[in-house]
């Protein structure tokens, strides 16, 4: 397969230059520029790296927006990790599951260059391959005639799902899917339910997984229906153990944390075995520890107990670290080929970062930067290391991490264009709030700062995703953080207070995860939404206090779990002037039919009940009439839940707009995150428009929707009577 | 364009000897035959019928279910009345618009052999030739990316929509659909909140009215959005008045009754003028009297006022009759030439028949038969028509009417098969309920009835539609009514009292279309409601005092409108011992979404507010508590309010199933009324279980979903206490 490589070198040189200035270079003392809404758009995200056999080359993806093909493209890059260059081979719609195939210098990864997602060896001149096609596709994503695979996919066909190989290269472990040819059948009861939440058409589909052994002949080792979450999102995660590859299933048994099954299948005997259920999974990755069984954290505090738990229950306990393990963020996983030495990718507690720990026999050794290694694939020996590094205001550079010393070498910039930057003032912060519980997260100074003036402010959030990566989109969405920055305002990015920290915290998310008490729903709203927007009101408070901050200007935005603080912030508190609130709506009442073990441990049970009166005090909707925030919503699918919001704002004469981010057609949906970049654009002008005119009063040149300003005005104008005397009581 | 031709000879001669026989005839007694369960299901439904120039001869179409095509389809035949013969022509899945081409001896029709409906020429030797061709369809129906059009439309493809020849048939009228080439694009407020009730995706398309003139060049006349129902429903339906053309179009200006504008075209000077505009259009059709004035009936009672209403407002009454006009049901309509003459078909106050008015000068006489003439076309000068004749008893014929006389002379039986059946015993019947108002219908005696026994009985109700058509699939739906008498069940069809009767009823049902009172919620529950229900328990009181029925094995069934009451009437009343209720859910608080204006005035406003007292008192999900009557639906697209009424009886113990019926593939849904002839039998053939299983403890062996029935016994044993209790005392 011969495909466009075009060369893309960028020496260290470049990297080391830019990496040289201090973040709190101002962009009239260098070169360097002030950022534009494209580079906000262009970010890209390194979610793929593979390191080759013998650790001279590296095969990265950088996914990122594409207007041309008007949508998120992956561009593939080989490193020459001893010279210190780089070159594009390749970009693919999607490009995934990056890994070295043993026993040789080459890579397979899954690509979709227009025939579906399939795998491909690629080498290390660039070569691309096929190496398993799968002809009869799948079509994924929230599209007609599709499959719901959830995990934000944006609409693409399917032929290869995923795979592994055996240590030594000659056994393939993968799963396709395939298409349910069901013709049209009477259905009943319980498989009725379902479609009352439909919104599209859609089709049924089986992961197949499959063995191919040395000779080539390939063995059928399961079907299972496409509900197995296991099955389809982490089919080749497997571990390969002696002749057995151990790797897990879901065996639904109706509660909300299901049943894992972990099996057995011996490629000599060609025989199963269960090796055990388990409930609550936490992570599709089996992170295991050096005798192992299975590594994780627990506890509350600064501090959490690192231990290993084997199958018959032993526990084994590392000591306390300022870390969690497992976070589907953070930078990998490997062991060694005996097992015994274990490198996982860490979350710290505080200021999240990502980094490492190498953990062998009792001894844990942190590898940590200032600021995250996102990606890491590791060499055969866990000796090296080749990284992504990246900060919230640090773009993302490739780096060689030695495991040994922890030492940080750099190789090459992800992104030429972000280089070019002058990075922002971004500063971790933390701050207690009344209930003394801590919030972390970061100030974005604004460009121009001037110690001693107060600045309009706005507040980012979105559960725990402020932490140290590059403008990351599942943090900001479509609030462009850079941009705000840049225009004079103050961007805080602020985390939900972490419920590592305390006792009563975790007791609710779990509550909240497993669809009932205790504690009760008025103490899971109040520790899981009261307690952060207290907190964030108080956030806003002190950075007044401190002077940095004009509280009669500042506003609030959050995506989805962020959509729901913003939502409840607005109905609860008036500190804030402004408010955009991105695909959300989940606390309303409509959305009760889609998630009723969700909801239960929030309400109690369902709004047409006695329940009602808990809806009634806290869903954003039935408290229209004491909000005054303006509240945008940016809204992907347009569910029940977010119209349900806007009417009731509306009815309540709150300033309220929803506005609906179609798909590349009425066939399918943009996505949660949004893929088009189209639609990103428009979202992230649509959002400072918004705000400058809330808040600052400015009509934005920019605006991409002239025709509403007219409708603010008039929003404006009929504000309802008791927010005009709110006015000036923050 | 040939087509398979297949000759079918039926002579008058046997559908005279079938139509000798009396409609108490037993099976035992005469050749004739049972009913079986495909005979049901291939009744021919003849929409359309049409005179040729002359008279000499009529082309119809007789829709019926063809299991091969696997959905309905609609078989023309060519009556020869002189000859008193006929032979089909051609059959295609859709045909209707039959009309003869002024000036020639043919007739157009709209049909869709494939290539989506399009306009034909048929010749009276059945040659067919295409006569105006859009390429460009347009998809319409419950189906992925097709337009919602209403009305039960399967999906299929439309290229012309409607026409209509001018009177010396050298222009034509035409409409086309035209699909909007919309790129995606954000919308915004009021134009997301369609999007809250989305169950698949959709197309915009607009309909493009066309004149074309007698040098064969077309002129655009307009373009309307696919939301105006007149364009979308009814652009044919024109008047041709000196050089003008006369038709309508809605303007909708919010309310629930609409505006609609008369508009005429003067195809000489090539101008539009607005006539007038009007709320409130009931009838799509323009039903104009001997004075080009509106023709209607007011008022309540036995008879009703026959008035014309001219567009300045003058009144004249032509006196009282026992009918109405401008039913869609009804025959049809003309005017001569000169408008002075006209005839109207009327649907008969009391047991609903079908007949003609022919109305000139003062003049109105009516023409009846003891069924019904439900289609008829009427050579030029309105001396004679050719009608479709046929009754509850009786199979649908082909009948000539002399207008002067009212002679009918029967001319050829549409269906031979039907003709082969002893006709049972249906007899029209009306009782008075406790409130003074009346309710018609039917009483069909099980074919093998001995008097002074007891039958179990099934009352099945669908609004107004028990009248005098053959074995009508709009009234009887999937309940086999001629089945269950084979069986040894009395069926009573029976309608809902009618508004026609009494002030307090129709001001009801106009406050129910207006969208508010008065009357107030709780008289418009009374009035629409529970006084049809108890009009049921009366009923069934009656038939059990007479000796007839046993109370104790009653059964009730009903879709749509009908599945309304049956919700009812098992949360208000403990008569029935069995139900079954068709594609329903209207009422129950989840439809509040996709229709507030028809719920306001029944409950006063939405579930989530004060209002929810109403739900809770009436709404039948949440009454579920006190229902005990095993509950099935049968549904075809699965709305959320028919889930949510499952769930309620489901988790109230009470014995409940809903069977969901696909449509062709995902990509599609069945039909209100379902057009898929193998859920129809299924359908069928699961009520006919469904009923020996709950009313007379029988397993029927023909049950097609035979595991179901473990079911049944567990929801029969688990069936709740206070049920047990009730038992006996209906």
């Amino acid at each position: 397969m011969t495909q466009n490589r075009k060369a893309c070198l960028l020496s260290a040189a470049t990297l080391l230059a830019a990496a040289a200035l201090s973040p709190a270079t101002r962009a009239g003392e260098s070169n360097l520029r002030r950022w534009t809404l494209e580079d906000v758009l262009l970010v890209p995200d390194v979610n793929e790296i593979a390191l080759s056999e013998g650790g001279r080359f590296a095969l990265y993806a950088a996914e990122a927006a594409d207007s041309e093909a008007k949508r998120t493209r992956a561009r593939l890059h080989i490193v020459d990790l001893k010279a210190s260059t780089q070159r594009e081979i390749l970009s693919a719609d999607i490009a995934k599951s990056l890994r070295r195939i043993p026993g040789s210098e080459d890579w397979s990864a899954l690509l979709d260059t227009g025939d579906g997602v399939q795998l491909y060896r690629i080498d290390k001149n660039g070569g691309v391959e096929p190496l398993l096609i799968n002809r009869d596709t799948v079509p994924v994503g929230k599209a007609d005639m599709s499959l719901a695979i959830g995990g934000g996919a944006s609409p693409h066909r399917i032929g290869i799902l995923d795979y592994s190989w055996s240590p030594d290269g000659k056994w393939l472990w993968y799963a396709q899917l395939k298409q349910r040819s069901s013709p049209a059948r009477v259905r009943f009861d319980a498989e009725v339910i379902p479609l009352r939440n439909r919104r599209r058409s859609s089709i049924e589909a089986d992961v197949e997984i499959f063995l191919r052994g040395p000779d080539g002949s390939t063995t059928p080792i399961v079907v299972r229906p496409s509900s197995d979450r296991m099955a389809l999102h982490a089919a080749g995660k497997v571990v390969w153990k002696g002749d057995e590859v151990i790797f897990r299933l879901e065996a639904p048994d109706g509660t909300p944390g299901s049943l894992f099954e972990t099996r057995a299948w011996n490629r000599r005997q060609g025989q199963m075995r269960t090796l055990s259920s388990e409930r609550d999974v936490q992570s599709l990755a089996m992170v295991r520890g050096p005798d192992g069984g299975a590594l994780g954290t627990s506890g509350t505090g600064p501090t959490l107990e690192l231990a290993e738990t084997s199958s018959d229950g032993t526990r084994r306990s590392f000591g306390r670290f300022g870390f969690t393990v497992g976070d589907s963020r953070a930078a990998g996983y490997a062991a060694s080929s005996d097992g015994r030495r274990v490198v996982v990718g860490t979350r710290m507690l505080g200021n999240p970062r990502y980094g490492l720990a190498v953990i062998e026999a009792n001894r844990v050794r942190e590898i940590a930067i200032e600021g995250s290694l996102t990606n890491c694939d590791f060499g055969e020996k866990l000796v090296q290391a080749i990284c992504v590094a990246e900060g919230m205001a640090q773009p993302p550079r490739i780096v060689r991490v030695a495991l040994e010393t922890g030492r940080i070498t750099p190789i090459v910039p992800v992104s030429a264009r972000h280089e070019e930057i002058a990075p922002l003032d971004a500063r971790p912060r933390s701050w207690i709030n009344r209930n003394g519980h801590r919030l972390t997260g970061f100030t974005i100074m604004p460009r121009d700062y001037h110690p001693g003036e107060r600045y309009p402010a706005i507040l980012i959030t979105h559960g725990s995703d402020a932490d140290e990566r590059f403008a990351d989109a599942a943090n900001q969405w479509n609030y462009p953080a850079q941009l705000f920055a840049e225009r004079g305002y103050v961007v805080l990015l602020v985390n939900d207070p972490s419920p590592h920290q305390s006792a009563e915290l975790r007791a609710a998310y779990a509550a909240w995860g497993r669809g009932s008490g205790p504690p009760d729903p008025a103490e899971v709203r109040r520790l899981i939404w009261l307690d952060g927007v207290q907190g964030f009101e108080d956030i806003v408070k002190q950075l007044a206090d401190e002077g940095l901050v004009d509280s009669a200007r500042v506003g609030i935005a959050g995506y989805s779990r962020g959509s729901q603080m913003v939502n409840v912030a607005i109905s609860q508190t008036g500190a804030f002037r402004a408010a955009s609130s991105g695909d959300g709506g989940y606390l309303e009442p409509a959305g009760y039919m889609a998630a009723a073990a969700s909801y239960n441990p929030v309400y109690g049970g369902a709004p047409l009940s006695d329940d009602f009166k808990s809806y009634r005090s806290f869903a954003p909707s039935l408290n229209a009439d004491k909000i005054c925030t303006p509240h945008l919503q940016q809204v992907a699918a347009a569910s029940p839940t977010q119209i349900e919001l806007f009417e009731a704002l509306h009815s309540a004469g709150v300033p309220s707009q929803i506005s609906f981010y179609p798909g590349a057609s009425a066939a399918s949906d943009e996505t949660h995150i949004f893929y088009i970049p189209g639609n990103r654009l428009l979202a992230m002008r649509e959002n400072i428009a918004w705000f400058d005119y809330w808040l600052l009063g400015k009509r934005d040149p920019a605006m991409p929707f002239r025709d509403r300003l007219a409708e603010w005005d008039r929003m404006a104008k009929s504000a309802p009577e008791r927010c005009a005397r709110r006015e000036g009581k923050p």
